[in-house]
């Protein structure tokens, strides 16, 4: 059944909402380095390519993380010399450090991301470094992307709890997050990597940083929450959301931490709301449906499971 | 792990949200009624001693509806003369008609819900009444309840949308409710019955009724949508919210009408909000995981997954 053939309401916008959001997609990158089996590279620029066809504006493509901590994506080089890159798609890659940065730069990549925690105990076991430690690690690999004139996203993770410390306080989260815009970074993504968040918190975070113009969000629905806070985070204005076609992905290093937000889910409220966003609801859950064959599950995403299942 | 173990956030409240929520728990009822097999008689009644452990308020326990028709709960009299009925818990049914107030009445209930559609369509074929008729069927159902004393509440199900006649106009909702609520029902339950909603259409319809007070919504979650809708309705002053423990339930009369909003989901975001609500998550996800066991299969909410998965 088409998404256009179930009994759609009409679209009715919510009072302040945003006329336009960019998805920025994290399947192919966030989704597939959490996948156990590592996916040949021809499906990986299937999906890519699929993506693009459906309308997908930003496709986070691979990460230059070393293949030794993520070997899903150790064929990052292999996937962008093969890419079809189309015009009008961004296709921003994740680069640990300055070695990361550099096998990026000789693959053509343009738009790189960061990945900070917002905690002292994440950045330990994520990154061997503490809190202060890991600014460090960044500086030269944003002053260095800035010089060749790449954009930086910084993601901030572990932005409203955090599975060894619980609570996360709002000022450390603006501190981090002040710290790497201050460092060069063009727009933050604020992760929820648990899942707790839950829609007040949204609000009070945005609020705390004083202005969401460089903000992105990033919600997992490990605990049913993510779309709730999306919501929430378009009424504080803000217009870049992450999401995971089909709702792949999670983090491999906290065990909670499973399920992005379905890009599907998303692009159902979206289009309900009468948001912008340029994806076509249709081809992406075939898309979504035809990956979730390869990996021999169905999606978490419900739009998917109730459209394709 | 116990719900309060995992890295949580502070309760943030959201702008004008209220203090206390009533959640009206429908999984013995709504949950139950879809489920294959008949779920034994003890069964249902741990199921609703456990929630009312659990601290639920209101648990609709079963339907009055012919045995023909939902024969998950022919039950009904054996149920109410078993069931355990605790101080402070309203436990209403359902009843389609008046040999179903009979029946309910003899079984010494006190809150009864009729059943109506906001479809034409939707009244032909889950009532072989025509949009106008079935009010003729309801009337002496709660003239008679009323004069016992009775509480009644109407459900209006396909508020938004129906799969076979698609968008349903907010005048014609309104125009159902209202004839409701004249006819003497003390509330009324909007539903989403297959899960199309999205938050803005929510807020339009609320609105459209010209005052929330004797309003609750039932929300589906077949598109992701439910907790969303939740948070809508909410801040539009909504203050009772249908859901079902462990996501149970559907509509066995509407293909696509799969899965309630899950109690539990709903309670996290509650607890996060800090609106008080009474239920305590980690024996109701206990209660889930109880559940999904005797049904043989996982529960579709979220965080009966991540607590109990």
């Amino acid at each position: 059944m088409g998404a256009r053939e179930v009994g759609l309401p009409e679209t009715v916008g919510g009072g302040g909402l945003p006329d336009r959001v960019t998805i920025w997609e994290v399947g192919p990158r966030d989704g597939l380095q959490n996948e156990s089996a590592v996916v040949p590279v021809a499906t990986k620029l299937e999906f890519l390519d699929r993506l693009a066809d459906a309308g997908a504006a930003v496709l986070e493509a691979t990460s230059f993380v070393h293949p030794k901590w993520v070997p899903q994506l150790a064929d990052a080089e292999e996937l962008l010399a093969g890419l079809d890159r189309r015009d009008g798609v961004d296709y921003p890659v994740l680069v640990p450090n300055e070695r990361g940065l550099e096998r990026a730069l000789a693959a053509g990549v343009r738009h790189v991301a960061i990945f900070a925690s917002a905690t002292g105990t994440f950045a330990r076991r994520n990154l061997n470094r503490s809190l202060d430690e890991q600014f460090a690690m960044f500086d030269p690999v944003v002053a260095r992307a800035k010089a060749e004139g790449l954009a930086v996203r910084g993601y901030v993770s572990m932005c409203f709890g955090d599975p060894w410390e619980g609570a996360v306080g709002r000022d450390q989260v603006v501190g981090v997050g002040k710290r790497l815009l201050d460092m060069g970074c063009d727009q933050l993504s604020l992760g929820d990597t648990i899942g707790v968040a839950t829609p007040g918190q949204v609000t009070a975070l945005l609020a705390a940083f004083g202005g969401v113009e460089r903000l992105a969000v990033h919600f997992h629905d490990t605990y049913g929450q993510a779309l709730a806070n999306t919501l929430a985070a378009l009424q504080a204005g803000v217009t870049t959301v992450d999401s995971s076609a089909g709702g792949l992905g999670g983090c491999p290093y906290a065990e909670s931490a499973t399920g992005n937000l379905a890009t599907e889910d998303l692009v159902w409220m979206l289009d309900g709301l009468g948001v912008a966003h340029g994806v076509d609801l249709d081809k992406l859950a075939d898309t979504s449906a035809w990956m979730a064959e390869r990996l021999g599950r169905p999606s978490p995403s419900r739009v998917v499971r109730a459209l394709r299942g």
